[in-house]
């Protein structure tokens, strides 16, 4: 954790930029010619260190595993089908599989405890394998999760219902395709800040998430931002940069 | 209403569909060469006669007026400017313009007052203009016309606030710029239809109501249709047809 | 039927708002984790309780099943594949399956019949699917069901020649892909409300629907209110809703 | 008319192509440095020479109209304004102009009559600007043109009271923005070609006429092409290129 | 061939339009409830009886066939499978199938045939089967087809050597994806009537045809019209119409 | 202050929620028919009081001020035009107008002032209305605000050369037209969350800000979110919320 | 021109990479607060300064040329109104204006003279402006220019009897609106470096220069390249960086 | 070779434009009848000689290579299936095939050899099948690469690491997919021309390629240009014609 060391020294004054930029030139990322394993980035996000999965073939994925493995950090594959998971495991025992998330987990160290909540809220049963790439890059990035899952605004009492929640949150995510118009009610209820994400749930009109991602760049209640439709990892970052 | 007259009889059952047709036959339309007033369409659907005054010029809408105004009924010209209005008031003193909605009326009849009461609500105060127009538009059919202007989801207790409103209202029409999700969480409410009218309120990627409107398709409640955007006409005169 | 009452009482003044409140706040929804079984709007709208498959597993769709026949309703699973069919017919046996509607209907109790025809129509015979989900929809809400198929402007005497059925109706769907005309020529006809579903049946330019979605959200005959692509569901439903 | 001419012997077998060839490659074009006049291409087509003036200048119109005006064709310019016109009357005292259609005709000959007759169908009273630009072109090529205005399909009665006309047209021309409908209706009603031009009359999701146009490229009946939104010109000379 | 010579009559002036009206009202269509097979059209258009096969059953298309194969007409399916035309075989053995342009032809008449010649040029070879599926329906309508397959703009002088079959020709159809720019010079050699067909032969910025139906809807040649991505039928259709 | 209190209340476990519920059901909103000023949202939010001018008349945006001047909050205008502000002006003397960024501050009491820093940077001098909005907003919440403009990665030592003040603040909004690549760039050299303005600053193929917000919404730098185009309030209020 | 002579003495290996980048470290950029004066740039690439004036006002316009003037460059404005140019002549007596091309150009400098020919090619006269942009842009870049006006595919003789200058350029620029496919037919003639710039001229389908976007992306040609619509300067500035 | 002297004695003013033509007009190109294979062009271009597979018959591919394997140049088929290859093979032994790139080359002769380097530089692992269609073509063509794979601008500090490689390049190739940033800051630091090439690597908001391909379009640096969507043929295509 040298580099985290060095920012939080430069940031309470210790010492200068120079000394930063010194510093953080001469670390390494290690290149497997088809990936450059980004150690520099990791470290400096405070963060497991991350694949995305799709577009990769299996070998890519073992092989960036492999490199990434030697640093001891944490390890989270997105989008990794059931077959990667089965050439990861070979390597990798310990390795853990959400179907319904498609991640890989390789826990090597258990990260530091975050105090605030993070809920995530969905607007339906179809919207839970977002929410579940929400959870578990929340959980390894040591946050407390919560959920309210399939609280559509068509049945608006199972939001109400849950306002304690709602009012008790740090952060709250809210994953919605259809229409999206969870995303606003909740904005409009919470008093933390909402992160949308709109899924490629529905049809028609829905175009495969446009709809909901309208939806929610309009969003008319001002503490929403948004994330690209089914990026469930992105809004669990950012959601747990936020969370303190 | 010798047409109405011709159509109840034949749904009853008093006359046969060759009688029908033979009698509907004989109902002419007026050509003024650049249009042919309808007076076959405007009996049969039993409603005042209808200028949509978009891409007319002023002469073209006052040569359509004189010629439906020997028939008795009532005349309503949407989108007319008030350029059009000073025009149509010297020939017809009693012509009333309404500045938001951008409609012309004469009334020359009482229409039948209706029973069941229509709820207009609106996201925001920009979209009353439409709202307007629906309004106008109810009325001259005879409806009992309720409004609940500005009270988007982004403040969800304003609506609910007025909850006795929705269960009291025999047709809803939610009108909504911005991202439209005053529609779902309406339409989730309500017992009665619901019809939802996008505007093209807001900016950005609300692109001139393609998002309310892409909301509004998706709605998740089902008992919700929708009309064009800013089409305030069509959604009072589809309220009028199915309120009893 | 509790709460029909309720509705019904506060609607004729027998109780007032709050009264209404404080009874609809008691009201539980059940909750499966992965979705909220929502007795309270079933109840709210007289309706079966009604699944959307798509998105969900059979294991899922199981479940809610089996959450929802507590109740004593009927049953309603859109957009079901074959394969969750099967699974429900094994628990329940009386379990009835559409294939070309994909629906799959638990009847347990009668619904209360309806006077009014809703009249279906399609423009071409690929148009039967959501015509079917819309035939299902309608009649398990009590609803009486007629149907012209493949009446398409190219040949509209094929139209025409059903202009009997087109005035007796009560209601109307137009069920359309291509580009949809025919909703616009059926409104011109009619003096009922007309409920135009586009459909993604077409080709290259039709855009999965975008072709006759647009013909009909811009259809020049004043009573055609508009759903998503292929919704027959949410037409069927409207149209009951309508349909006295 | 030597082009003409030889292409004339070249089909007949007069001559061969090395002689068409031969001769067409000596004719000129002129230069006007900005622009150049393809007297060829008039001559080949055996029309007016046109102009087609949006985006051009007045001095720019003028200019070309002056290397145009030394063949002793016949002129058309398009998408005139009224300020163009103006200076084109200085120089040419016999310059017509049609406010409508927006057209500027110089005639120097008189086109050779043709037998067929165009008959141009508007679906309303805003789609007459695009027809006329249609009736001008038409006429000026030599073809006898008939007209139904406001002939939409919203009342269809409207059409098919004009049904004699239609049986008797060598080709059709339908002209209509909104949801564009009527192409397809005049398409299933006609023995002959329908040549379909969308118009950006409309509003909201009519999306300048992308509406009308996915219709008409959709329809269903097999006679009907399309030309681009508005182009009143091209549907104009590809009627009378098939007119005979 | 009654309905021909009714309308033959009344356009030579023989009957009036009273009598036209009559005699087609009393033509029958045949309804098979999941379709109604339109005699009455096959008969006015003067053309095989068509069957567009996608999003039909197997079933369904032999069900039509054999209705229509009672009138003793040519009748041609379009779009359909290889598994439709073994279930064809089986009934009507003489039925042909064309594996690149995808159609059933089955032949019960000559048809008459036309003198002038049907050019249809490609831009490559992906684009041959749209081409085949013009050829297929302008050789059924009796119309004689020339080909030049491969001819793109990349390579102009491919189409250049070819000019004197472009000359030759009565009727030009073009058919082009990738960015379909041959319509344009196509458009700018000839002197006949240009169908210009976009297909969905492309990758990335075609957007499976999008591109060259821009193309050609602007194409700055005014003797070309449109027909839908990969409309081969209706381009064929069209060609026949207006060739004689 | 009284409701932050109640919420604060709860949150610590002093209060259960149904005397939350209780007591925020008792706050008012006050109704002006066109508009329902929302002070429990205002007081919730524990922000300044914010009216969205655009699709307003001056009469309302005056009325609707005289409303909120009551409470003794800030009160914030955004989308003002120098016209309203100068009516503003005559009522509030003190009003402040911001030309660049188009508001109107009414500054009744001093913010809470908050620790961190938000830094804004932009990619162009024309992005900088929207970074101003931004600013207004952040400083009347109470924010201490840095900014960086026309730093965008054409040039990429700007950026870089103000590295310092990346790494020292607490939240980073990215303010970028054009291709919005900028946003990508700080994504990844920022350890902070950062916020993605896309603006309508570019041409053609921008798509009056589509571009940029594509751009940002696929941003491969995971603690990057998205807000509307043009959105600057919407930026600096979530920043603000986020600033601790 | 120090930085232009470390990169040569890099290139041929004089000296070392960090030798590079310490003296480029050094390079300052001067900051107005509201823009960045990027002469590290200008010196780098060997070009004029330039400022791209829309959305900039012409205070701002008038400070970056007040700072730039000092280095003794060229300097070069695109997009300029006559407003702009009329505050700057005040300043910089022999700035010149060219109307066509919006551009202000102060020349300080005689460029080199570079051996090659550019050669710009229109399909109309209405492409002429961005052309002109082209022209500026390049012969401040010491080009010698070539230019071929209103050459179309719709005539292609004309295209065709310049032969000569396509084959003697060294680089081409096609400039096209419309349908755009000018590009596609020069680019299968040329042997050289063919950049496409398409123009927002044309109407309805053209959607503001996309038709012809999508075509010359699409471009069926190899050696075709493309730059955003009515980018002018960016064509003229890529061609000259490969003309040698 | 014999056209390539003749071009280029034309450009040294060896011999007229009439010869050139005279001479030009006697190349023959093949006739396959589905294909014409432009032997023509291949020569003109200096270039081998180039199959786009993809929509083509493994039969069609394979006549084409008969074909053009009389010639004796280098063979190119490029988006080729394992499967073509496979039968490739069979009457190629020496023919290769690339998986990544999906390229089969036949190697006839050795391409002369050209001093510059392409350096082709990808943001991620998934964009690398493109990069290599880019080698293979400009390897091909007689060129020297350099790669840089997964520099994207998330881990800047990879790509700035391998500022050496940017400075010594004779032309740059960027391929990049998800949101395209590479581009704008490679373009920004180089001083060579650069192509960018937008891949359909990504999710949601990408759709398939459009979000890079407009940030590409909208790049602020003026050296960039732009090809269709992995198009990785074409880049490489034209590196090659301007690495000199």
């Amino acid at each position: 954790m040298e580099t985290e060391k060095i920012l939080k020294d430069f940031k309470s004054g210790k010492i200068g930029i120079d000394d930063v930029l010194q510093k953080l030139k001469s670390m390494p990322f290690e290149d497997a010619g088809f990936a450059k394993i980004d150690t520099h980035r990791t470290i400096r996000k405070g963060f497991p260190e991350v694949i995305f999965s799709e577009g990769k073939t299996t070998a890519q994925v073992l092989k960036i595993m492999e490199m990434m493995s030697r640093h001891g950090h944490n390890i989270l594959a997105t989008r990794a089908t059931k077959d990667m998971y089965d050439a990861v495991k070979d390597v990798h025992p310990d390795a853990e599989y959400n179907e319904s998330a498609r991640t890989i987990v390789i826990k090597k160290e258990m990260p530091e405890s975050k105090k605030g909540e993070i809920l995530i809220i969905t607007a339906g049963t179809s919207d839970i394998p977002v929410a579940e790439e929400e959870v578990v890059t929340a959980e390894i990035m040591g946050n407390k999760v919560e959920k309210i899952y399939d609280a559509g605004v068509a049945g608006i009492h199972r939001l109400l219902n849950n306002k304690e929640q709602i009012f008790r949150a740090n952060v709250i995510i809210v994953v919605a395709g259809m229409e999206g118009a969870l995303a606003s009610v909740v904005g409009g209820l919470a008093c933390v800040p909402v992160i949308a994400v709109p899924t490629s749930v529905g049809y028609g009109a829905s175009f495969k998430g446009v709809a909901p991602l309208l939806t929610m760049l309009n969003c008319c209640s001002p503490g929403v931002v948004v994330v690209n439709i089914d990026n469930g990892f992105g809004a669990g970052y950012f959601a747990s940069l936020i969370n303190k």
